[in-house]
């Protein structure tokens, strides 16, 4: 039932590398670690095996091609045709990319858009634009009026704003936007230091309060970056139960919440989307690292998350492989599970289709004002 | 093996509404948010396909009715009629019926068990007698010993205490009983700031020490909401866990503590009933929501849990059918898993009786000093 | 694939009892309660189970024999010969072997070795060496160096070191060794209080950092006990999570640090593996207490751990049902789960074999140095 005709809408993702890679570099793109351990290589872990087994066969190889005959063969065909064939063959429709990335070159949205042969719509990162803002000179006290208008600007074309506050101190954000004296004071402390990485608590705070609100007018849903991720986050200030006063703060005024990732700890992200009716939950980047026990993380945020509350994502990055393994990721192993429980009757296939097609796009669709079947 | 002649003892649950229900109080009913969304009905979750699939041919219709069409019956029955169903197809044959929620009129314990035609005992919920202590007038240095006096009135016809701390600060309760001086100042300003709800650390700390001290002495168990529950409580807060050392004060002291509901945080709380001895632990609300996944949380659960700490509830609350779901989705769930083992050999046909029967009443009924077969 | 021809490495465990138990000695090492609850045998568990199922037939009996039989037969047999059954036919070739439980008499790793027919190598538990030192009479001023000499001294002969941190306060050290001064002071206090249980925040922190240091240099891996244990620990500080700072810091150094147990923080000690190249996990006390549940659990911390990053060990304790528990129950439920995933095309048996062999043994060789096929 849950086959290729569903049409995804990978609600989070980055854009790719519009070059060759060595094997060092798209090593260093398949995992969270900074390195590349002496005795490890991230073609031994389950992200590594169903990237050979799914995304092999896409590049004309037989499934579970060894790792070097993959790249070799990638290397021939070159990046552009392999970027072209991963994302045109993942059957998704709609990106939604993070653009606030740039350690690395990567493609547009509009760039994206082309390779995918779909549609890409921007997810403006606060941090990034507030860190861009700084860099371009203003006052403190200026500060958070030329935030707020750069962030309304970039609105017009965006689809949402994304917060890293995970990566910057973590989620335990404070219920109550922080008064315009206590911003001032902190985008002094902060534009004094060197106008950098922005990691000031308060200003952090100040931003995902103001993306809530400018969201919630404009309609343009909030991200989070909750669960794993490099080693620039603790993992446990990363719980998304962090998030519970933020939450509790911005329910009811119109605001989209949407946690990403997730895990480990999607059971608590399915609860607060349980109980809050402004929360949506994805798994992004847990797909495609996670691999075959795709099913069984997902059977766990289902225990308890609205079924119009989960979103499909790839979170992917730099390599098309991730893109395209999180939407072959998704395919099978969701089908998998609503197959086994159609198997036990524990629902009707009208639920199932219900259930597959809302993550699918619909879901992720009626939040961002997008047009998609059945939304 | 596990079949409908297994009784069970619901050691855990509220009474139910003795109206009928329009689809908006009924759905509200099934959630544990406080208010509908817009585009999401608590029938679009496992919750809701099992309600369907569950409940509907107890009421006459097929499995897997609409949601529309179960109501409607539902109405055409009448209230009385099929909450009678409901409660006397499930198996259940002792209840332990929690008082303490007022917000909604619900059965008593005695008109519970008229229309579930079982036995009912109360369980006394230690921050409501506090309350209503309170609000019937009392002076602060009074306010403890009226408060102890209550409980022992009410521990003469009740089966059991319980705390809700988890929704008035979290279960990081001090390992000691405060003194009767800060209780009196606590008291002091509770009473002088309206004698409302109760949230001073330090007097729910007392009440849940006393209710261990009493129920020590009298046989009864302390019951603790832990886990999921609606958002008024914070969901890290609710972690077991934050009950270590009051556990460790209690054990030896002739308590029994029973950790209720526990979800995400399940292994935890198997932890604890694993380390000690007077904790006991059950699923309660979990097994109702989570649906076809009730088996894959127990299975978490036993992972580490003796098997004689664990009790089954339901903590069906308003609509009779949360009641039928706990029981009907515990017998397929538990029964499935332990045919698994006894199909992989992992333990015996009579292990797995002593397994099913103990969780299914005699480990409660042990615990709450009931007569049970087998206890 | 994975049968009883895969030689275990069991990277983490302890001595044995030397003598004749009682049922109740021997129900109390089956637990990790402090004491034996009035109604409750450790026999009643997913552990008890397994014991019988996979301990009995090597002591002569059927799988499954009851508990009195099991025991019965022990005694008939004498804790000698059945030590030498249960040790002999697990398959473990090299044991290695902490030291530093005193609590009961335990054989040490040159007795361990001759009952087992294998090799043992000692891993020097960090607190034991700075107690004894402390209790052999030094300065404050002097114990820095006095225990850093005792841990070279011991590191000759050793496979490695271990924290047991997460009992004396938990697993938040700092990223930073403690300078002297505060060592100094630290160190007066402690010996001034009377040099016994060493739970100094500073000097626990000093030991870990040091014993990171000398096992850089050394090449000796430095574990922690991190998750379930005994109720000596608070189960939340005991989370790997918390050793964030600590691993931050180490890494880069040489250093090698393993996490052991878990439980049932399993994934969270997988992320840290993934994220830090120099960090190692295994499941250790976990698996012979899940029992059947081993290979669910053992998927969950594969679902983002590196393979390589992954360790067997069994974590016995006392009783070599334990140590024979633990590598019964890996075989067969790491063998389970490779067997579906081969049948599911998850991956190839090439994969299958690297990611057995790799957890059976080669990983840990890799990382204490030690002789060992495909290391």
């Amino acid at each position: 039932m849950l086959n290729d005709d569903v049409p995804l809408l990978d609600q989070h993702c980055h854009g790719v590398r519009t070059a060759d890679l060595d094997r060092h570099e798209f090593e260093l793109l398949m995992t969270e670690a900074e390195r590349l351990g002496r005795d490890r290589s991230p073609f031994d872990s389950m992200l590594g095996v169903s990237l050979r087994r799914l995304c092999a066969p896409v590049l004309g190889l037989d499934p579970h091609a060894e790792a070097g005959d993959y790249l070799a063969r990638r290397t021939e065909l070159g990046w552009l045709t392999a970027t072209r064939r991963l994302l045109g063959t993942s059957g998704t429709r709609t990106w939604l990319v993070d653009t606030g990335l740039t350690a690395l070159p990567l493609t547009s949205p509009a760039e994206f858009a082309v390779l995918a042969d779909g549609q890409a719509r921007e997810v403006v990162r606060l941090e990034a634009v507030a860190e861009r803002v700084a860099a371009g000179g203003v006052a403190a006290a200026d500060l958070a009026d030329a935030v707020e208008r750069e962030l309304r600007a970039r609105a017009v074309s965006a689809a949402g704003f994304k917060s890293i506050a995970a990566y910057r101190g973590g989620l335990a954000l404070p219920g109550r936007r922080p008064d315009a004296a206590s911003v001032v004071r902190a985008a002094s402390r902060w534009l004094s230091s060197g106008r950098g990485r922005l990691d000031d608590r308060d200003l952090l705070a100040w931003l995902a309060h103001v993306g809530a609100e400018i969201g919630a007018e404009l309609g343009l849903p909030l991200q989070f970056h909750t669960g794993f991720g490099d080693p620039d986050l603790h993992l446990r200030e990363a719980d998304p139960l962090a998030l519970t006063d933020f939450l509790r703060s911005t329910s009811g005024t119109g605001a989209t919440v949407v946690l990403l990732h997730c895990w480990p700890h999607h059971r608590n992200a399915a609860y607060l989307a349980h109980v809050f009716d402004h929360v949506l939950v994805d798994l992004g980047l847990t797909i495609p690292h996670v691999g075959a026990r795709a099913g069984a993380v997902l059977a766990e945020t289902l225990e308890i998350a609205p079924w119009r509350a989960v979103c499909f994502s790839s979170d992917g990055y730099g390599l098309p492989e991730l893109h395209h393994l999180g939407a072959a990721l998704w395919r099978e192993r969701c089908g998998r599970l609503v197959d086994e429980w159609l198997a036990d009757d524990v629902l009707t296939t009208r639920d199932a289709e219900r259930l597959v097609t809302g993550i699918a796009g619909a879901n992720a669709a009626r939040a961002y004002g997008l047009d998609w079947p059945q939304a």
